[in-house]
């Protein structure tokens, strides 16, 4: 390093997120992250998939936007409009449709089109941390909503627009995850979707529904989609491929009427979302996607149950939670004196990573004994293995679980 | 449509872009965005590449960011480390780069990290749009640095750095398309880089470098990268694999110092670039990319000379442009009365996509009767009636070119 190296710290500005630390790979148990299944990635169907489109279509990728458009290769929204109708009762054409860069570009452009600092939106007390966090940089105020087992709780939102409008407050949005919510897991019924609708129409605030893990529900039933059972064009739906098919892939669309896909088109100056990755789901989904996903599910299903028992195993009662009807994650409510954002820390440590609760949620104090685990990615090996780790990190920080449940994994675990 | 329309206006936030126009497809003789020539994609060796990483790796599409982290696939990074040491004489591991989707969200990054409004940053007078239109979005001042045909002067700059030092601005960065200029098609020589250096450490402005189009220089040889020459770490440096395989393959990189790459990290909130459009060219470009890139700019020499052909034949002393050195676009001066804005409009309407100069330019009176004209996309054929078109329109609308060249070429374009 020569003595005069170039100093950019005076050129910062203000308000910058602290810098990243250097990156030191994954932990030995993670559970953590939004990761699927590595055994379920349908390797060769993509391989096929690659080569027939790249054969018929290869010279496209000459062309930004593959002489799609701006709103994403045509293929793809076209199986998304069937996809829609068929899971999710959307009636929606290939021109309604946004192909992006994974849903986390859905929500900086639906929060670019609607929010200025100072906004107010109405969102699920516990949430998705991606969403929180781009809310709290973007310097809107959240407004979380209570969940029971039936997701969010009409008579709470209720209560919170009123108290609102009282104060003049019209909140941008409602943010909700309806069909598998992150991180607790429930779907909400269609007739608190009913409600809900009502309420947007009544307080005029629309609702800005993410159906990222509806695809991944237990007994494949599920409600219609807000989106679906509305009558009044207010709902803006974001969805992904990356709980169906792989994360890696960063595809994922927004459905939304034309005064605000106009808006957000204008925002996407990115010269389009990936070309390849948008063909080859293409080419994979339209023939594939129905068995695929069941298949799936069935995977997941049965990592859960081991999640399940490896913590009923390891923390006993310590741990409570409700069966999730779908997805890659657990929500964990352990006794109240332990500190989840202290056990993150030590766990990690000891090679365990956990999310900590308050990162998932507008109510730090009443998250704080909370966590989520993602269960998708680590084998069922690594599900036992890590757990008993966690527990035993646990127990030496927050004297729970109790000893005994825990030794008699160790030794079956060591096994 | 219901009567009662959910009305979405009352809840924009002011400073929102205008809203898109519906796409209506591509210009039957399109000049514009940066496309390259279809022919030339190499559709046989992705096809190749592609179904042996999968079979290799498919398998950790299952885990964002390939489990390489969030600084993007390390083989891809690994192949940049010796490619930019050996076409850009770039010492850096791979650890001093960021893969990003795109060069355009490097440009975002690189803004993210160091711009606020109202600060001042220096370009090139005439420059790429997407980087004009971003700087303007953020209101940013720009000043512009004329060129002459070894890019930007550096007398003017020079000038400019000291009138700002006397107003007390110190501008966030120096930007520059130094090889292969964006659109004037001119590579700064090794003695102006020199000079450009000197400068950017005698006022503490550190020289963002953007070297999109470096790949494509006709004789192969270019000056060593100023990020290269550089010995202070005072330089930000970006590319792509846009303009050297294919564009619809969202892919870019930046290499930058830690003070900075961990600022750019804390801001790439999107859980990575698109895996598989990584992994994809890594596995060819280890071993192809050094052969594709001098068979594609043979291709797209050719097509500059017909370019430059139909525009002798067409506008003969009309149209005034130096030969560029390298890239996919030519910097067209025609007579002073022509408004390439107009130009644009009525041209468009009679098939033939341009850019207008106004759009790439910081001094729009200068830029008013010049445009930029894509040539990689367009068959040999296309451009030479497309020519002819945009002659036929700029007569009819401007009074130049003289009728006679023009109708010479027709004759000879119909047959």
């Amino acid at each position: 390093m020569p003595s005069t190296a170039f100093d950019f710290a005076p050129l910062l500005p203000a308000g910058l997120p602290a810098p990243a630390a250097k990156w030191t790979g994954l932990a030995k148990y993670s559970f953590v992250g939004g990761n699927n299944d590595p055994d379920q990635v349908p390797v060769e169907g993509l391989i096929e998939a690659v080569d027939a489109v790249l054969r018929r279509e290869g010279r496209t990728l000459a062309t930004y936007g593959l002489a799609s458009g701006p709103q994403g290769y045509r293929p793809l929204r076209e199986f998304l409009t069937a996809k829609l109708k068929r899971d999710a009762g959307i009636d929606c054409a290939a021109d309604d449709i946004l192909i992006v860069s994974g849903s986390l570009q859905a929500l900086d452009l639906v929060n670019a089109t609607l929010l200025s600092r100072g906004d107010t939106v109405i969102v699920e007390r516990d949430s998705y941390q991606g969403a929180l966090n781009r809310l709290t940089r973007l310097g809107v105020n959240m407004v979380g909503i209570p969940l029971d087992q039936h997701g969010m709780r009409m008579d709470a939102l209720a209560a919170a627009l009123a108290d609102l409008k009282g104060r003049g407050i019209t909140p941008k949005y409602i943010y909700t995850i309806p069909t598998v919510q992150n991180p607790t897991g429930t779907i909400l019924p269609e007739a608190r979707r009913a409600e809900l609708l009502k309420l947007s129409q009544a307080y005029g605030v629309p609702i800005f529904e993410d159906d990222c893990y509806a695809d991944l529900i237990w007994d494949g039933k599920r409600p219609p989609a807000i989106y679906a059972m509305a009558n009044n064009g207010g709902v803006i739906h974001i969805g992904s491929f990356s709980k169906s098919i792989a994360p890696a892939l960063r595809v994922g669309f927004i459905v939304a009427p034309w005064a605000l896909m106009s808006r957000m088109l204008a925002l996407k100056t990115d010269a389009g979302s990936g070309a390849l990755e948008q063909m080859v789901l293409s080419e994979y989904c339209a023939p594939h996607f129905s068995t695929h996903v069941p298949k799936l599910t069935r995977g997941l299903r049965a990592k859960l149950d081991t999640l399940m028992e490896a913590l009923n195993e390891q923390f006993g009662t310590s741990a409570e939670f409700e069966t999730p009807s779908g997805g890659i994650f657990l929500w964990v409510k352990l006794p109240d004196n332990v500190d989840t954002l202290k056990l993150y820390q030590s766990a990690l440590a000891a090679g365990v990573a956990i999310n900590p609760g308050p990162e998932w949620s507008t109510d730090k104090p009443y998250a704080g004994s909370r966590l989520r685990l993602c269960f998708a990615s680590p084998s069922h090996e690594q599900i036992r293995e890590g757990v008993a780790v966690l527990a035993e990190v646990c127990r030496r920080e927050f004297g729970v679980p109790a000893r005994i449940a825990n030794v008699e994994a160790r030794a079956r675990t060591s096994i």
